[in-house]
């Protein structure tokens, strides 16, 4: 395998594994099992999901839902608000698969079911403490008003509620991760009890990886649509949510220059290849990402100890590392770095190469624009 | 005009208009002008720099500087370091246009004495106090054993030295950004001292969109390779490099959901749009670009005061703003934000659209590789 550029390489064997990890939890605990698409974006590695049984997806664009859908992908939801902008492309996906929506508004149930052509499902989105979108659970008399709007509909089917807990991202162990989702589960629970009489049969959904991986206990539950555990990322790792044999992703990036007078190593690597995405260590130390030598086959070996990606221009990236290190790096050598965050760098980077040199494809939304 | 999806806009009238002060500002101090296209990397664009006369470019990667000698351009600076790696792309663009390359090692020589197949330019790079690669100026014995390695080559041809003030970029007043200069070019004199005896006829160039912008002095200094000034940002605005009214771009955003009780507007417009770089006002509040508001034209009128862009995660942002500013947003709306860093959010939508409602292109490094 010949490298040319900053390349990211996928591990296929750990992302199989990721994969295959969560459908059997998910199974084991009887939950659906919805997985977000936006961390891969990839056609190829939607048919691993495939090969593993699942048959339904999460999306984050309308783009993404159409490349998805022309992939065959039948049951997606969209996690992301819709807006009247965005209408046409809207009804060309609800034309070409069974088409979940979230709101959490009248006016949004309104130009929807004004402008919708084709029928769809529809999640009210709550906000159980990320604080991004969404309705609170214990804002009852506006979820009813909505529930009631969604009863009166031709186009709109109610089927439940959506909850991201984005605040798990700020944990940094397994147990304070634990403890939130506790909350969201009682959170849900009373959502129940408000909504299990009139309306049985709704779906409750929930999303982050963080929870979706260290939790157990998912009562009142029905539904998970992690995303990032398909490859997880430096980031999960420090949040307690995976283990580092669990990432399957690394980018290898070339060394260009070393200025030993600094502890400093040049790679070409930089903004517009990992994001500006950083992560802070428990020793206040913040990069861009940790590195690792790589062997002859570019797999991953040990991480160098103090050895982070601690500076990026657009193309160029700084590794700063200690004295002793500095001598295990060599001009034109090829290093490896773990994502902070593998969506961003995956977003940015638009494929793939495995361990055996296969290119594995990812959206260009460039090119469909 | 109608828009779909987040979409950078680029007020085509602003940019023509900093290309030509910058075209006029090099004519007047006599200097070359061979402008970093790293930051627009538009064939179109590029066009506008044609009309202005300019006829010789800089780049960030091979492959943009591929996809530009495929437009025309005939005389290409590749900014960066090279590598083993990346010599069958070199050899391809050296062969397709009059390649001028930079480099700082002996290996580097090395290697492209060794391996290139066309004959180019070298410049040596030096570290005038960016700290990112190139030699200090005053490793006298190192850049004259560089010199001395390139007369004897049959394919580098010495033409000179390649700096770039990256430190320009941590000032936050004009008149920081000026005493940095005056040591810049204190240190491009002592250069000129060593190598006007034996060298003489070399370019002594300088980069960074700062200096370029603010300096008047420019003595021993033959030629200006800024990048950014092409559309200024708000981070450019914050060093003092320029006023509101030179900002070309801006990102037009849709808000999709409203939480006044936390005067905050979520918009689609997340970290795929806007990248992750942050500014910090001088208040210390640190966000991802301020907010301005659009009329029906999408043409930017004034800032609102005190709401910024202050959360992204993949697609959505997050604006916070004043609880008398909460008032002026309604779902649905289009609202501008300026991109704090120009050449990432332009690397990341990958195409512009003018005032007129014209698609501009934008480098596709997905579809390349």
């Amino acid at each position: 395998m010949q490298l040319e550029r900053p390349t990211l390489l996928l591990n296929e064997a750990i992302c199989r594994r990721n994969i295959q990890r969560m459908v059997a939890k998910t199974a084991r605990l009887g939950l659906q099992f919805r997985p977000h698409f936006k961390t891969h974006q990839s056609r190829t590695i939607g048919t691993w999901f495939r090969e593993a049984g699942v048959k339904a997806i999460t999306v984050s664009s309308v783009e993404m839902g159409l490349y998805f859908a022309a992939a065959g992908w039948q049951a997606i939801t969209l996690a992301f608000p819709t807006y009247p902008a965005q209408m046409p492309l809207i009804n060309r996906l609800a034309a070409s698969c069974q088409l979940r929506l979230v709101a959490e508004s009248v006016a949004e149930l309104t130009h929807l079911e004004k402008r919708l052509q084709h029928p769809v499902e529809l999640m009210i989105k709550v906000d159980v403490g990320g604080q991004r979108t969404g309705i609170a659970p214990d804002n009852t008399s506006l979820l009813l008003h909505l529930a009631k709007q969604l009863d009166r509909s031709s186009k709109l089917t109610f089927n439940g509620f959506l909850a991201h807990a984005g605040h798990t991202y700020r944990c940094r162990t397994a147990e304070q991760v634990r403890s939130i989702h506790e909350q969201v589960i009682l959170k849900v629970g009373g959502l129940r009890q408000t909504f299990d009489p009139s309306y049985p049969g709704l779906i409750y959904s929930l999303g982050d990886s963080p929870s979706a991986s260290l939790a157990e206990n998912f009562e009142g539950i029905d539904e998970l649509r992690p995303g990032v555990f398909v490859f997880f990322d430096w980031m999960q790792l420090g949040i307690g949510a995976c283990s580092y044999e669990d990432m399957a992703l690394c980018m290898a990036a070339p060394v260009v220059a070393l200025h030993p007078d600094r502890n400093e190593v040049v790679i070409h690597g930089g903004a517009i290849h990992f994001s500006k995405e950083t992560w802070t260590e428990s020793s206040g130390d913040t990069h861009y990402g940790p590195v690792v030598l790589l062997d002859d086959a570019f797999q991953p070996l040990q991480l160098l100890e103090g050895t982070f990606l601690k500076k990026v221009s657009q193309e160029h990236g700084i590794l700063r590392t200690t004295t002793e290190t500095m001598q295990r790096f060599a001009p034109g050598q090829w290093i490896g770095v773990l994502p902070v965050h593998a969506c961003l760098t995956a977003n940015l980077i638009g494929s793939y190469q495995t361990l055996s040199g296969e290119k594995i494809d990812h959206f260009n939304r460039q090119a469909f624009i």
